[in-house]
């Protein structure tokens, strides 16, 4: 089985759903059109098809690597990665000041999703370095950016991400690590830190770990934390490499999934490091990199779900089993004409296409507020952050594990791939933070915060597509009867939520995962929706009548399967909170 | 952590839920009262915890061993099955005519549930071999109940079943496996039978598989098939065993789950076999050991989602992280007093306990009409069977992944034993007639052919439990209130797909899962609700007011956060047929 890019709906998405009329006004991406932009694409596709998806199920066999206290990339990885460098696909997105190509976010998510399609084990490594690169440009100084960046987004150096500690998962509060100024303008970094993705390994000349640690005299919890700069080997004047620094990968994990990528625990004993930015501001600056790196985490959610519905589409239209069920053949067919196998497919690709839909939207928010002076849309895009991450995250371990469903008994079967999908999928709800964590995002800062104010410029939209599907067919009324259903029982539970938001505050926080499934619902039934409406127009032009006719018809299941969930979050919202705070347990 | 078999709650289901009162007068059961089985679930409680329990991590970690033509099990597995026979654990609930405990099926499943939560890797050569007491009771001639059922009920056997060929896995009818009668009474079998649970091992003397094939001159498809017991060392006219057979097993399956459980690819070339019954009834004769299976397979689903839960709130009382969202301390407290961990933990109960309950009440109805011409109870037996496989298996899959998620980043750790949860219940919806399979059963013939009948039975008794609860306190009328909405929607349900059932069959069948979903969920609140109701009653006569107050709580919760979910199922058979049986794929 072959991975197949899906360059045609990601090319679909940024035309429609990702405000490319806007995007495409900014000035460092003016010079694209979109012909520029399905050129690099497919040229990444073809990459990411050839030489990344076939390290997929050796990899996973094989596990990472770790011997005498390194850890060895496989020859296949070494190649693959050595192609990534010199084609610059790590620079895609990046700036070109610094020897990026310089696309916007809305064409680096399709570059995540890809990569992560093909190999996430592979794909991990490049997504960390986006976030080492996001976390500089942003608050680094002008010599450290001098220093860094060329290298990371060439890709010829990786970086990495340090937060977690075995006392400091989700409450980064907690985090020991000791970095103590050494009076000659660097400081000496002390401690432990697990769980860090490609901590270690012997693809990229260097690793530059952005390590948060706290100083001598900084206050306890949170705000007593900064970020430093720690070099795995240290870098000359002349911006060569230099001698190694005291960072030592001690073990790593046997993890249930993405088991080629090694996750390192890292002793830091003396290390030199280098303060970004102000001290104690070290939270503040990584959650710059966070957010960033969770819209990625939500995009590997769509990758591995794509993957996961191709591996099973090309079973289901493959194996032959029994005869159908309304008697209309007396030989057995193939299982992707039962009436159930093709339900659970439209069901994974809904909840793929919805996802990915729901990122572009999402990248092109980030472009716009990046880039222009736009309070609207900048808090719609903080808005739409944790719903990416927790929406499609979730989505992706339902979506994989239907794929083990369809696959049946050989689903369950290792060598099939399938089981892959649903043990690699299972660590996106819990990496850059748990889906509580991004549901109290959502709810504390994004929603009670401004009193409502961007959940009510966002359901405003919502009514706005409705308004448009109206005036449709009656495939796009369904869709529209559908949206407005479920967008009423948002407005709900939202003034629920707001009204219990002082009085009541467990109980709000009681249904913050449910509101986060419900929004995430909610907003990638909308973007499906409008999708549909582009699709009709798109189909009436005369253009590709087949895809059309297959976006509309996943809108219209997303509409008539998936959006009646959120009937549930809402009462779960309303009526559900006592019998979560009042209930005892057993001792 | 250490399982701790839940003796108390498994004892409230026999008592207040499984028909108890009826099944307490049947003839070969009315020597044992409730304490007398409370002895003997303790007894077996006990070994579960201390013998097998152990075994769990170990066996997943090393896998099963296959060498040289044979599966080796380790030591530790043959003294603990060595155990399992000497304590006489197989016979449990199988007749005393043949040397059983002769326990009713209520406390069998009770069994299965301790086993397989123990250690489902190991649980599954019982099941598998009760699978085999329940067919040659059921249909094997005298001569074959007197060689066979003595050694398997001890244990000192074990039994297989042998349907799955690489081209007919839900497709029985496409079994190629043929028998040619040699003229003295015995067939010669040939053929491959793939995915064989404990087909080769050397716990036991002997294998008793049992074998669908089809003989020369048998009619194509399913109604060709006859069934076969084919020893893997036949059987001496003293019952001795004697010469090895002509099956072999040529390789076993790398698994996702399940892992220490070998899953045999099984050679038969001119194999002796014996014929069960008649020629070309082996499907019907199958499909008796099958319901059977089929219900204790929903009963490892409760055992995996319970094994699941006891360790994600161990964890969850330890792990100390994050200050509690209220502001009410200001130092981080354990993760069970977040509400979202909250949530989770009683999401993860509710459901465990839901399907425990719904075993325990389907066991009931099963003990009923085997021994009672109760044509009603048979009616709702048989109703319930896929509703317990159906459901309980789903539910275990989510089960077990939010135990992973409850466990944070640690919880993608091999080593913390929730992967290992995750991974084993994936087979639960697929073997043993996949979820489809199931709702196939449930909706053509359990509820189309007696034109809803049964399922108007169902809602009737339903009924009755509401008009309890309106009489109850407030908390009985809120779960009541919830049951009345859910049973409404399974009524609009039912009666949409009687409708359709002629006309529009592929329509209805594209809401067969959705149904099936629907009416699991329904019968899992209402016998919680039915055990809230005891559970009041027995509060207030002074029993264990802890327990009854979690029992409570359980059923609130399922009322207000589960039963809810019946909404958007309702809406998926009304609406949704089209958008699945209309859309086209991309080829």
């Amino acid at each position: 089985m072959t991975y197949q890019p899906p360059v045609q709906d990601v090319m679909f998405c940024i035309e429609h759903l990702s405000h490319w009329d806007e995007v495409s006004q900014i000035a460092p991406y003016s010079d694209f059109d979109l012909s520029d932009i399905g050129a690099a694409l497919e040229g990444l596709a073809r990459f990411c098809q050839e030489q990344i998806a076939p390290l997929s199920r050796t990899g996973d066999e094989l596990g990472a690597q770790f011997e005498d206290g390194r850890v060895i990339m496989r020859d296949a990885v070494q190649h693959a990665y050595a192609q990534f460098v010199e084609m610059g696909w790590q620079s895609l997105a990046h700036p070109a000041e610094y020897g990026g190509m310089g696309l916007p976010r809305v064409v680096g998510a399709a570059g995540v999703e890809m990569l992560n399609a093909a190999d996430m084990s592979f794909g991990l490594c490049p997504l960390l370095t986006d976030g080492a690169i996001e976390a500089l440009l942003l608050t680094g100084s002008d010599a450290q950016r001098a220093t860094y960046l060329e290298p990371l987004i060439s890709g010829r150096w990786s970086g990495t991400m340090n937060l977690t500690e075995p006392q400091a998962g989700s409450d980064l509060g907690r985090v020991a690590t000791k970095a103590v100024a050494r009076g000659d303008g660097t400081y000496a970094v002390s401690g432990t830190k697990i769980f860090i993705t490609y901590g270690a390994h012997d693809l990229t000349e260097n690793i530059v770990h952005l390590v948060l640690a706290r100083t001598p005299d900084a206050p306890a919890g949170p705000k007593g934390l900064s970020l430093f700069i720690v070099p795995q080997k240290l870098v000359n004047a002349d911006g060569s490499v230099g001698a190694g620094n005291a960072v030592n990968c001690v073990s790593i994990e046997h993890k249930l999934g993405v088991r080629a990528s090694p996750t390192a625990v890292l002793e830091y004993k003396d290390a030199t490091g280098f303060l970004i930015g102000e001290e104690n501001r070290g939270l503040e600056y990584m959650f710059i990199m966070m957010n960033a790196a969770r819209f990625s985490v939500g995009v590997q959610g769509v990758a591995t779900a794509d993957r996961a519905y191709q591996r099973a589409l090309a079973y289901a239209r493959d194996r032959v089993q029994s005869r159908p069920v309304n008697g209309s053949a007396k030989e057995a067919v193939a299982i992707i004409d039962h009436p159930d196998v093709r339900r659970m497919l439209l069901r994974m690709r809904s909840l793929t296409e919805g996802g990915r839909a729901m990122a572009a939207a999402t990248a092109g928010l980030l472009d716009i507020a990046h880039h222009q002076d736009a309070p609207e849309m900048a808090a719609l895009a903080e808005f739409m952050v944790p719903l990416v991450k927790g929406f499609c995250s979730e989505r992706a371990v339902e979506v994989a594990s239907l794929g083990v469903q369809i696959h049946g008994g050989m689903g369950f079967i290792e060598e099939t791939g399938a089981a892959q999908h649903y043990r690699d999928a299972r660590i996106l709800p819990i990496y850059e933070g748990t889906t509580a964590i991004q549901a109290n995002d959502l709810l504390g800062r994004k929603v009670m915060r401004d009193g409502g104010e961007t959940a009510r410029l966002f359901t405003a939209r919502i009514a706005a597509t409705e308004a448009e599907l109206a005036q449709g067919d009656a495939t796009a009324q369904a869709i529209g009867a559908a949206l407005t259903q479920a967008r009423g029982t948002f407005e709900t539970a939202l003034a629920w939520l707001l009204e219990n938001s002082r009085s009541n505050i467990d109980g709000a926080f009681a249904g913050a995962v449910p509101f986060l499934t419900l929004t995430g619902t909610l907003a990638a039934g909308w973007k499906l929706a409008k999708a549909a409406l582009a699709a009709q127009t798109c189909r009436d032009a005369g253009q590709d009548p087949d895809f059309m006719a297959q976006k509309i018809a996943t809108a219209l299941f997303f509409a008539q399967h998936i959006l009646p969930e959120c009937h549930a979050e809402t009462a779960r919202i309303l009526h559900g909170a006592p019998s979560v705070l009042d209930a005892a347990f057993p001792v």
